[in-house]
């Protein structure tokens, strides 16, 4: 079990070596390769977009995921041709991002998006024993939301069987983030425009109970420790 | 100037023919390819993720666009790797989603989440003439915040030729949508689990003027009309 990304240590610190293909290559004073930079966006997120490739044709799918030392993990169903695909080692390029603002210059040009954005390569495989693939799936369950895998019904064998956990040695990876006020050329600074930034952010709603659950069952506490973005 | 994106007419009503590339083949009674879905999902959005390849090597960028009839447009440095390689008329994939809402089933299984993604396949080409290009970066700035392209300092030639914008006719499309409460096993309702919905949406802020704003500038109203999500 010594590819287990359940039993693998957290992550130390460190910095991802880019290549050609990770390098960033247009405004690169946004850029970063250390795990502290990469790690901290990647762990803000729930919801990935994964490329892959099948007969010259790039694919695109957008998935959960969660992170385990220098692994990422993503799961579903086994019919999924996204993970039939990348179980088989094939390169793996997966993007996560948030979109923070809106940032309004006084030219088109200089008009811009504060973001954070990880992009990571590497490639996938399935975990294959049934505790792990459990553990696996606990681990991701109380990662998102703290508190609840040991309430829920129990998976049966034929649901584990049905799910497919991949997970993923991040190979390369970079950060690429964008903060603060726009830079215009100096001599527009002067001009009679409004300029800043317009904040984007994501909001969690009260939670909305099922129409068929008991009204005597309340939302369960650990609901306030879901975080997102 | 019959390729242009800018005069090309209103995409009428209609529907994609999926073909094995973008059928949708897990859950596809959550599957839609006709116009009025995709395009209602890509119009609410300002952000996708496009993937392509390099040297067998997929790739993923997230980048803003926008649609005119059947064509979705995105732009950026001339310099940009992205730009270069999908100009040249290489299959292209993109994708938009919004995350609407986590799913807590009774069951590990049966979590999910809400969503609205849309995954387009085609091939893009960039824009040519100056115009064409100025006309195309005005529609996609008065497509996300009406009102502010009038008011801008007026893009210099040298700023036109350092933007790479591109267009792609949209071959193929498929929408994928889930919406409402949990879907459990029917012996699972009678368990005392909470199971719901927590909603996520996007929250657009108060705008933050740049530092350097004269303060006698208030934003403009326009900027209440910006809509996200």
């Amino acid at each position: 079990m010594s590819d287990s990304p359940i039993a693998h240590p957290k992550a130390g610190a460190g910095e991802f070596t880019p290549s050609q293909r990770s390098r960033v290559k247009r405004l690169n004073q946004r850029a970063a390769y250390d795990k502290a930079t990469v790690y901290g966006v990647l762990d803000q997120g729930l919801i990935c977009h994964v490329a892959y490739v099948i007969e010259d044709q790039p694919h695109i799918t957008p998935t959960a995921y969660w992170r385990e030392g220098d692994r990422v993990l993503w799961h579903g169903s086994s019919a999924s041709r996204m993970l039939r695909t990348v179980k088989e080692k094939v390169p793996v390029s997966l993007n996560v991002s948030f979109f923070d603002g809106l940032v309004l210059a006084r030219s088109g040009f200089h008009h811009s998006i504060n973001y954070r954005s990880v992009t990571l390569f590497g490639r996938a495989e399935a975990l294959t024993g049934e505790a792990e693939k459990l553990a696996a799936l606990e681990a991701f369950t109380e990662r998102v939301i703290p508190g609840r895998w040991p309430e829920l019904r129990a998976p049966t064998s034929q649901e584990i069987k049905a799910t497919t956990v991949v997970w993923m040695e991040i190979e390369e990876a970079s950060a690429k983030i964008r903060t603060g006020p726009p830079a215009d050329d100096e001599e527009d600074y002067a001009l009679p425009i409004w300029a800043g930034v317009v904040p984007l952010g994501t909001v969690i709603g009260e939670p909305i109970p099922d129409p068929r659950l008991d009204a005597a069952i309340a939302p369960p506490a650990y609901l306030k420790d879901f975080r997102f973005g």
